[in-house]
C-alpha cells in the first residue's frame, strides 16, 4: 500500500493515512487501500480497537476532483457504475470491522471523509478542525449509503441541514449535534484516540465485539432498504448540467450558476 | 383562498397564514387551505425552499374549538371519520413537498400547529415564542400521525413528556430537545427563515430534493405502520366523558375533573 | 374526463376505462384521469367496494409509447422528473382508497396496468387473459414503487422472475403465484367482480375499511423506504443507449441488441 | 381450571379444551384459562411440543356472545378497555411459548379461535372442518393483533379476503392459502398432531426453541408497530349502531341492515 | 413480597425497593418481585403514573454476584437458560405498564438497574448519583434486550460508549446524553418524581396511556427483532474464561487479565 | 482453486463445484472457494446471469463433518468464532452478486448447501433430487443468517417445519412451498438453468441488476437485524452435550439420545 500504514499493537490497530501533502484527498487508489484495510481488519479477531488517523494537519479533503484515475474513458456504463461502488464499499468495510473504530480528526474532514467517519464508532475532533459535506453544492447527491448513518447519528433535521447546506460545521456544533463524540486540543486527536482505544483494549474482547455489532444492527436496521439505490441517483446527478457547471466553476474559480438541468 | 397567500420568488415560496386576529387558529377552512397549498407546492418542481409564516404575533393557536364548521350534525359516522383525515392530510401534504420547508414561528405554536411544523424540515422559533401540545389535557390523543414524527425528532422520552404533559416548552428547552433547530429574536423569525431559504435556493435543486426525500424515507420509515390507526383512537376519545368535561371546563373557565370515562 | 366513467351504486363504485380501441393504453391523459379518480374515491366515505374494468376485450396495454404528450421538449430536468411522478401517484391514489378495490381483467394487462392492479386489493383474471411486465426488456427499471408491492404479493423469487424476464404469465400461473386471486371465464371478469363487490358491500362499512388499511400498513410497511428512489433509477435508465435501442427496435420491428450502455 | 386440562408427557404437552357442549366457545373464563395455560407453558423449559385440541367434534365457535361475564356494567371505560386485553394477551401467551405449538382442528374454528391458532406454529385441519372469521360481518374489526399474523401467514390479498368477507374457508382452500399446514381425516386431527409432536420431541430441544423464536421474531417483526392500536378500534366499533344491529339481528334470527353508523 | 412495597394513591403507584442494606442489589428474589410488581401494575387500569424508588441512599447495585440463588447446580441447560429470562422479563414487565413510569434515582444505578430504568419512561437522577454498566468489563454481554432501548434513548454512538467502556456516567453527562431526563438535588429524587407523577395523574387517563404505548411501539419497533438472541450470547459469555477471570479477580480484589478465551 | 471452475461466456458465468466424489460436501476449503467466487462475481459488471452447478449426481451434502480443517485446536475462542463467519460470508457473497443467480440442483441439496441456494435467486431441482436441513437434528441451530431468507421465501410456518424437522423435502413439496422455483428431469438441471440464464442474458443488463438488488433489499430488509447473533447461538450449541451426542451417534451409526444439555 502506498498511502496507508497499519501498525498492530496488542489489541489495537493504528491505521495512518498519509498522502504526503497535508490534504489526504481520497483518490481512487487511496480508497482502494482504505477499503482493503477495512476488509483486512475484519479478519483480525484478536483486535478490539482501531484508530484511523492521518498526518499533515488535516484529516482529509474528501474525494479528489483532480484524480484522473476516477475517469476511465474506456469504461462502459456498467463498468462505470461498478466503479462507483468503491466509496460505499470502503465505508461498509470499515463499518463491519468488529473492533471499536475510532477516528482521530485533525483539521478538516470533508465529503467522503465525513462519510467514512460516519461509518465508524467514535469520532474525536480537534478544536481547530471542522466537518463539511460539499456534495450537494457540487450538484451531486450524498451517496455511499451515508444518509441513514447520519440520521441514526444526528437525527433527521440536522442531517438535512448538514447534507444540504454544504457548510462548515465547527467543533462545538459538531459535538452538540452528535457528529463527533469528543473534542480535543489541536494536534491531540491521535493521543486522545489512543487513550480511548486503550480503555477498550483492556476489556474482555468478546462482548466488546458483540456490543458493537448489535448497536449497528439496531441503528442501521433499515439502511440498506432506504439507501441501496443512492448509487443510481449519483449516476444520474453526474450527468446533469449543474454538476458540470459546479466543476467548471470550481476550476475557473468563479461562482457557479445552477439551472436545475 | 381566504387565509393563505403564497408568493413565489425564484426558487423560494413564501406562504403566509393570516386569520387577521393574531391567533391564526386552524379552523377547518384554514386547514383545507393549508393542505391544498401543500399539494400545490408538491407540483412546483422548480422550487427548492418553502417558508411558512403567519402574522399578528403568534404562529398559531392550533385547532379552533370555536369553529362550528368542525361539527356537522348531518354527518354519519363514516363521514365524520372522513372529516378527521383533514388534519393528517394537511401534515402529510407539507411533509411530501420535495422542497426544503422552513417554519418561522413567532409567539405560540400550539397543538395542530406544532403537529404541522413537526412535518416540516427546519423550525425557527423566536425567543418570545413557545411550543405546546394541549391535546392530552383535553382528553384526546395526539393524532395526525404526529407521534412517530416527534419520536424521530426528539426521541422517545421527550416525546412522551411533550405530548403527555400538555405544558409549554420554552425556546431554550425546545432547542435543546430538538423541537426546533434555531432560535431568533422576537419578530425576526421570518427574516431568519428567509436567510436560511436563500442558502438553500442557491444550491443545485436536484440533490436538495433527493436529500430531503431520503432523510424522510429513513426517519419516517415506520410512521404509517405505527400510527395509521390513530384517527380511530381520536374517534374513540372524542366520545369520552373526559373530553366533554375538558371542553365544558374550558368554556366555563374552571378546572376540569377527569374520571377516566 | 375523456376516458374514465365512474358510476356509484350504493356502496359500490364502478370505474370504467375506455380508450375506444380495445387496447386501453395508459396515455398521460388516461393516467391523470385514473389518478384523479383514485383521489376522488378516497373522498367517498360511504363507498366500500370499487371495481376497475375496461372495455374492448383487453384490460390495458400499459404505457403508451406512441403518446406524444409524454415527451415535453420544453421541460427542464426538474419538470421532467416531476412528470415521472404521475405513474407512482396514480398507483398510490388507488392503493389509498379505503374501500376494497377489485380489478376485473379481460385480455392482457401489461406494464403500468399490471403495476396499477398490484396496488389494488383483489384481482380477477379472465381465462383468456395474461399479465406481463415488459419494462426490463425495454431497458428501463420497473418503477412506480411496484417492486415492494409485488414482493408482498408473490414473494421475492417470483417477483424477480416476473419483473426481469418480461414474459407473459398465463392465468393458471398467475393464480398459483398470487398475481391474481381469482380466474373467471372470458368476458366474465366484470360479472365476477360485481359479485365480489356485492359481498363486500353487504358488510358493515367501518371495519371493512379498517381491515384494508391495516393489511396495507402491514404488507407495505417498508415500501417507501425501499423504493422511494426508483424514479431516479428510471430517469437514469431512460438516458441509456439500451433504452433507445429497445424503442428503435420496437418501431423498426426488429430484435434489439443490447450493449449495457 | 374448569375447561382446560393439560397433560405433560415427556417433551410433549397435550392441552385439551372442553366446554362439554361440542361448541367450545371462548367465554371469558375459557380465555383466562387458555391465557394462563400459555403462560404456564412458557415456564416449562423441558417441553418442546404442545398440542392444543378440543373435544365434542368442533374446535371452537370463537367468542361467546351469550357469555354474560363479558359485560360488566360496573366497569368504567378504563376497566372495560383493560378487559379487552384478554384476547390479545391469550394469543400472545401462546405465541411466546418456546415449544413448537400444534393446533388439532376438528370441525369449525371460528373467530377468536382462528385468531388463536394464527398465533401457533402448525395447524392441522380435519377434512370436515372449516375456518371462519365473522367479526367484520358483526360490525367489529378483527383485533387481537391478528392481522399482522395473518399477513405473514397467507399474504396481504388473502388476509383481506379472509378477514373481510366473513365467509367459511373449506379445508382445501385453507391449505392452499396457508391458513393451515396439513389436512387430515375426520376425527384424526389429534392423532396427526401427536405424530407431528413426536417428530419434534425426538429432536434436541435447544435448537428447536431457537428456531421457533427466530422465525417469529422475523415474521412478526413489525406486528406490534402495526397493530398495537387495534384494541382501540375495537372499543370504537362496539359503540356503533352497526354492531348493535348485527347482535340484534343475530338474536332475532333475521338479516342485519347496516347504515355505517 | 420481601423487598418491594407498593402503595397506590389515587392514580399514582409508589413502588419502593428496599433490601435494607443501601445497596439494593438485584438478587433473583428481588427480580422476581420486581417482575411480578410490573405485571400487577399492568393490571391496574385506573393508575396513570408509577414511581420506582429505593431507600438507603443508592438506587441499586445491579445484579447480585453473591446471590447464591442464581446458581442452581441441579438445573440442566434448558432450565438454566430459562432462568436467564428473569432479567429481560422483569424489564419487559415494566416497559409494558400502560401508566407513565418514573424512576427516582439516588446514588448509584448499576448494571441490571440501569437496564431496568431504560425500560421506563422518565428518569430523575440526584446530583450525587451516577449510572454504570459493568457487564462488558466482567466479560459478559449487555443482554436483557437493553441495547435497542439504549439506542432509541441515547443514539448509537453513546450506546456503544456507555455499554462498552463500563465506566461511570456522572449526572451532567447522563442528562446531556439522554440517559436521564432530569437532575435533582441529593435526596430529592423521590420528591421530584412525585411532583412529576402528580402532573401526569391530573390528566385524563385514556390518552396518557395511548401516548405511552404508541411512543414505545414506535421507538422499540425493531427491538425484539434485533435482540431476541441476546440471552444466548449471555449463555455463551458466561462459559468463557474471561468471565471466570473477571469474577475471580473481583473476589480476589485484583486486576483481571483477559485472554479472549 | 481446487474444487471450483468458473467459465464466463458472454453475460453468463457457469460455476461448477466438483469434489470428485459425487457428494460435493462443503469442506472449509470448498467454502472459501465458493465465497471467493461470489466476491469475484460481484466484480464482473458485464455479467447478468450466474449458474451454480455441481457434478457427480448430487448437488451437495452440505458441511463436511469429516473435514478436519474445520477444527483448529490452536485457535482461541475469538479465532474460532471468526472461522464461523465463513459460512454466512459465503452465502452473503453469493446473495450480493448483482447478476441473477441460478442454482441447478441434481440429487440431494443438504444443510449448508440448502442455505447457500436460499441466498440465490432461482432454484431448479431435478425430480430425483431433494432438499434437507439436518442441523437441528444434530443439536445445532440453523445459522448463516438463513432463517430470514427462508421466511421471505417460504413463509414462517413452512420455515419452522423445514428447519426444525430435519426431514427430506421431495421435489413436488419443495416447489409447492417455494423452496425451489422449477422442477426438471433427472440430469437436466444444468440445461434448464442454462435456458433460464440465456433468457436473462438477452435482456438489457442495467435494469436486470437493479431489479435483483431492490427485491433483495425489500425481502431481506430486516435480515441482519433479526439474525446477526445466530453465529453466537451456533457457538453455544456446539458446546452442548446434545451436539456431541449427535456426532457420536452419527459415527457410531446409532440413534442419538438427547437430554437437553
Amino acid at each position: 500500500m502506498d498511502f496507508i500504514t497499519t501498525k498492530i499493537d496488542g489489541r489495537i490497530a493504528k491505521v495512518k493515512l498519509s498522502r504526503g501533502d497535508g490534504r489526504n484527498a481520497l483518490s481512487q487508489q487511496t480508497m482502494i487501500e482504505l477499503r482493503d484495510t477495512g476488509l483486512m481488519l475484519q479478519d483480525q479477531p484478536n483486535i478490539t480497537a482501531v484508530i484511523l488517523y492521518t498526518d499533515g494537519g488535516n484529516f482529509s479533503a474528501g474525494a479528489d476532483l483532480a484524480d484522473s484515475a476516477q475517469f476511465d474513458d474506456e469504461a462502459n456504463l456498467l463498468e462505470l457504475r461498478h466503479m462507483m461502488k468503491l466509496g460505499p464499499d470502503m465505508c461498509k468495510a470499515w463499518e463491519d470491522i468488529e473492533a471499536y473504530t475510532i477516528a482521530a480528526i485533525e483539521g478538516y474532514c470533508i465529503g467522503g471523509a465525513s462519510a467514512l467517519v460516519a461509518a465508524m464508532d467514535y469520532r474525536i475532533l480537534s478544536k481547530n478542525g471542522h466537518m463539511r459535506l460539499p456534495e450537494i453544492g457540487l450538484g451531486i447527491n450524498m451517496s455511499w449509503q451515508t444518509i441513514p448513518r447520519l440520521v441514526a447519528q444526528i437525527g433527521p433535521a440536522r442531517t438535512k441541514q448538514y447534507v444540504t447546506l454544504s457548510e462548515k460545521i465547527e467543533p462545538t456544533e459538531a459535538l452538540n449535534w452528535g457528529l463527533v463524540e469528543e473534542l480535543t486540543d489541536k494536534d491531540k486527536a491521535f493521543d486522545s484516540a489512543l487513550a480511548f482505544a486503550e480503555r477498550v483494549a483492556a476489556l474482555p474482547p468478546l462482548p466488546v465485539k458483540m456490543t458493537k455489532m448489535t448497536v449497528n444492527a439496531t441503528a442501521n436496521a433499515l439502511s440498506q432498504a432506504t439507501s441501496h439505490m443512492d448509487r443510481d441517483q449519483y449516476m444520474l446527478t453526474i450527468q446533469t448540467q449543474d454538476f458540470k457547471e459546479s466543476v467548471a466553476a470550481f476550476f475557473e474559480k468563479r461562482e457557479p450558476s445552477f439551472t436545475g438541468n
